[in-house]
């Protein structure tokens, strides 16, 4: 069984130390009283603060109208432990199966949404709609982060990065050059 | 000195493989015979085909306005080999400076468009704007990817994903759950 980190509040504008590198993620949606949890690889950090996210949420997934009709979701950052859940999640649909039963994964009640959190994740986003004007066009949603949560500890979290073809990358070593950065560019 | 690896053809439908896990790019642009190279962590692919990618570009870099007058830029992959250099590109400003000789980068011609190729790079896309909807709003540019190019071998390369405050992770092992995908997932 997966074990549970414990969580601290983690400032919204200080996402993009987990999300820039590039993770999958698993958006956590609930809609009508029915929750449900895809993969997501393709988002960008749009902004620091307020701290916007891009995410393009394909409409073939249950999860697009469960999330444009709530406004809604979760960014929840699993790690290399998760890796079989991750590929479980992204091969059903939520139109068949409930997923957190399912997969064996933990919903948690958020602070500033409905949609659940998913306990054994590293971290979780609350987000906001806060902008659909690409949604129609590109199913492109732009979410406000309202609220995070991050385990403290690993300071940097081994993450999945997918590259296709069933193929993920996993996070290596970590490399300051905090020295040769001017200090405005910190 | 740094080698140019040797490239090929690499069809512009598969450039998630190289863009998908997120690492930092080096986008470089042409515009009134002047040349320019950006650091970027803001991206994300969009569509498969044609092959979108979207990137925040802040309006604060130089080269903001050469790439939306041009409608061309060059998204290019470094190595971490090249992580100094990446640090230095991030550092100064084009309007001071002329970054490929500055930073010792090689300036190669594209195939479909003017901004130059940096052939240090592992992968050269060669973009053309394709939509500037959320440009004014968000910085946000799509592309579409109309050429790409990239070395052979190796074939998952050694990528620099940023974490902010001068810290990069870089690409680590590469772990293949191909088996357990859906057939029409993959």
């Amino acid at each position: 069984m997966t074990k549970h980190p414990r969580k601290s509040d983690f400032p919204v504008s200080q996402v993009r130390r987990y999300l820039e590198p590039g993770p999958i993620v698993l958006v956590s949606s609930k809609w009508r009283d029915k929750t449900n949890i895809m993969t997501l690889g393709w988002h960008t950090i749009l902004e620091f603060s307020p701290s916007l996210v891009g995410c393009m949420i394909s409409g073939g997934n249950h999860s697009f109208h469960m999330i444009r009709n709530s406004g809604e979701c979760v960014i929840n950052l699993p790690t290399t432990a998760l890796i079989d859940t991750v590929v479980r999640i992204g091969n059903t649909s939520g139109a068949e199966i409930d997923k957190f039963v399912e997969v064996g994964l933990t919903p948690q009640k958020g602070q500033e949404v409905d949609a659940p959190l998913i306990g054994e994740c590293h971290a979780n986003f609350e987000c906001r709609l806060h902008d659909d004007a690409l949604v129609d066009k590109y199913n492109f949603f732009i979410f406000e982060l309202v609220k995070a949560h991050a385990a403290p500890s690993p300071r940097h979290p081994e993450t999945l990065h997918y590259t296709g073809d069933g193929v993920f990358m996993v996070s290596g070593k970590i490399i300051s050059r905090r020295s040769l950065f001017r200090p405005d560019m910190l």
